[in-house]
């Protein structure tokens, strides 16, 4: 049954070659004072920095900059970053980076006036924020996540090896506006560019993977995962493909904002995992998610064959004539593995980091959530952790 | 090559059986005077006018009607619409019907604070509001036009026969919040059920066919016709199955918000030559649409075989072995015919009451759009209106 649900999403995107003008309209919307948020400062080799800081001081704002923000932000980090925000009075969170430098931004944005531990409240409570929060914007670098336009944000903690998401529900959180220029991501290395591939097709695995619904999201989810199944391939080949870099960023936003999940339920479980690998081993997202989901979906395939074996069809092109539909299912499975082993992803969690010693503490932080075709016991999870370290 | 875009949506949509409860989060967020659009009645037979009203009540409303917008609404209903807006001080339009209905409000939303005539600056100039507008709420009650999240209106002026739609490049003049509840379609007859469902596929199909490029936005296109085509036939054989029906509802939504057509060239022609017909006939919309679109694609077929073929194998699963691309490209038309009989569409202007007599002014009524794999002559225009009447 289609579900009741609300969706806004007014997140105001430029896209192309020339989207970063779109901060000569946004700027002049909000206050004085910027703070100016970003990583490990490749954004000041590739001259992104440079055209970002052009364009604010033309807008007359006043700067304060909060560098190195990591792949996994902190809840340090993110302290600091109140401290920062507090001090200069921000009125602006601009962040410029991939995912994590906006999911930074949008965790500090319901942070700073927070008159309570944010971690505890957001992320070990899973409260929503019951003060003024700051509104951000983002120039993209990267191309997966998703946090362009959506209201979620990942925080590690370090000292409890958590590192755990809150999706928002109030799209004031959103970015107000996102400039998403495709030349920015060619930059990145290949791992970290079919690392952001990866993390795109999960994203919408998780959303498809669910329910016996019939829906217009799932129809939306397989054009979807065509597309990056393509584009995925050309940029592979060839990463200055820019057509190619193109429909994987916008690919990318549509992958997790929200719009293909409306009516119908999901299954975040390769995240679960995932998260809880990255804790462990603080290995690249999209590589944590890859050597993870095989094992989790072929062990999850018997209780819901008929959507494996629709998967097969209508992504993959499977012909299921003569096959049964567990045949079927099962190659389009294999599918998926051809091409993420073409992508040059990392299949197994070993290559991460993880030994036979961690299993049992990252089978633990696994979250173990509903809406999926299995709900998994403990054990299941240490097989599938078993399973993702071959 | 995917091009430089903006996107922007912020429409509040409220989706499922419960959606009329969304009226008392949005109405407190408005002025106290309300004008209520409705048309010709039927929500005064089906209870939505009585549950509205009591919302409004409740939410302390002054609420001045304005009922008979019709399902081609007329320059005469606008300029009527703008000396009631001004005379009640009106603060929010709300408009409660299809696609028509919520089209009126929008023209009105810019023609309220006009100082000059709407009709020659909106539809004759194609001028962007220089005034300030008002907000617009949607009651949808037929799927379809898409209109409920989009800042497009339509108008018709009987005197010069002419039906005309202006997109409006802002997005102030989306509708603020819409709400979409299923049932509320289920009471429509079945012939404007499958000119809805028409609408639908058309419009997907004025964003797909056109452009050699790789496009993102034509694989959610591919996604989003399937969905329509199968919920279609579902609610074709039984109009009160709610699945089918609230994927329909929520196809529309999507196939004319201008995600499809991000970052590609768009062909809006079958659009042009409907509404051409419809200037003349006053028939339904989408049957107008239903009406000329095989002609036109037949006719255009040979100058994008590429794209036809993809359709053929991507949308309709025809098996293209050992075929020529144009005659797998036929054989997806061949299918669209088969389903469009199969929803029992007009397949005909005569059908419609269009007489050969009427066709070089519909011919010179036709506006030419580029963007398509053909740009047409007036011949071809004639060729196809005549082939249309077959």
């Amino acid at each position: 049954m289609f579900g009741n649900f609300t969706y806004c999403n007014p997140t105001k995107l430029y896209f192309g070659e020339d989207a970063l003008q779109g901060l000569r309209t946004e700027l002049p919307r909000y206050g004085g004072n910027v703070l100016l948020i970003y990583g490990g400062g490749s954004i000041r080799k590739n001259g992104i920095y440079d055209e970002v800081l052009a364009l604010l001081r033309e807008a007359g704002k006043t700067v304060t900059e909060l560098p190195g923000v990591m792949p996994n932000p902190t809840v340090d980090k993110l302290y600091e970053g109140v401290r920062l925000a507090r001090e200069s009075r921000a009125e602006l969170l601009l962040a410029v980076g991939g995912g994590s430098v906006c999911d930074y931004a949008k965790a500090l944005s319901v942070s700073v006036n927070c008159r309570e531990d944010p971690w505890e409240k957001y992320y070990v409570r899973f409260e929503e924020p019951d003060c003024p929060t700051l509104p951000v914007g983002c120039v993209l670098t990267m191309a997966g996540t998703g946090s362009e336009m959506n209201a979620g944000a990942v925080i590690t903690n370090p000292g409890t090896k958590q590192k755990i998401g809150h999706v928002f529900a109030d799209e004031r959180i959103m970015p107000r506006f996102a400039v998403l220029n495709p030349r920015y991501t060619m930059t990145l290395p290949h791992y970290q560019m079919v690392a952001g591939i990866y993390d795109i097709f999960n994203h919408i695995c998780e959303q498809y993977f669910s329910g016996e619904d019939d829906s217009t999201s799932d129809y939306l989810s397989e054009g979807l995962m065509r597309s990056v199944i393509h584009s995925g391939r050309l940029a592979n080949r060839n990463p200055q493909d820019y057509e190619a870099r193109s429909n994987l960023m916008w690919a990318a936003t549509w992958a997790l904002n929200t719009l293909l999940s409306r009516g119908k339920s999901t299954d975040w479980m390769v995240h679960m995992l995932g998260q809880a690998v990255g804790g462990y081993t603080n290995a690249t997202h999209g590589m944590t998610l890859a050597a993870v989901s095989l094992p989790y979906y072929r062990h999850i395939l018997p209780y819901g064959v008929e959507k494996f074996r629709r998967f097969a069809v209508h992504v993959w092109g499977i012909d299921p004539a003569g096959k049964t539909d567990a045949q079927t299912a099962q190659e389009g499975l294999q599918a998926m593995e051809s091409w993420m082993r073409e992508l040059g992803l990392v299949m197994n969690t070993s290559d991460l980091g993880v030994t036979p010693g961690m299993l049992p503490g990252i089978a633990d932080a696994t979250i173990v959530m509903g809406g999926g075709y299995r709900r998994l016991e403990r054990d299941e999870i240490l097989e599938i952790l078993k399973e993702s370290m071959q």
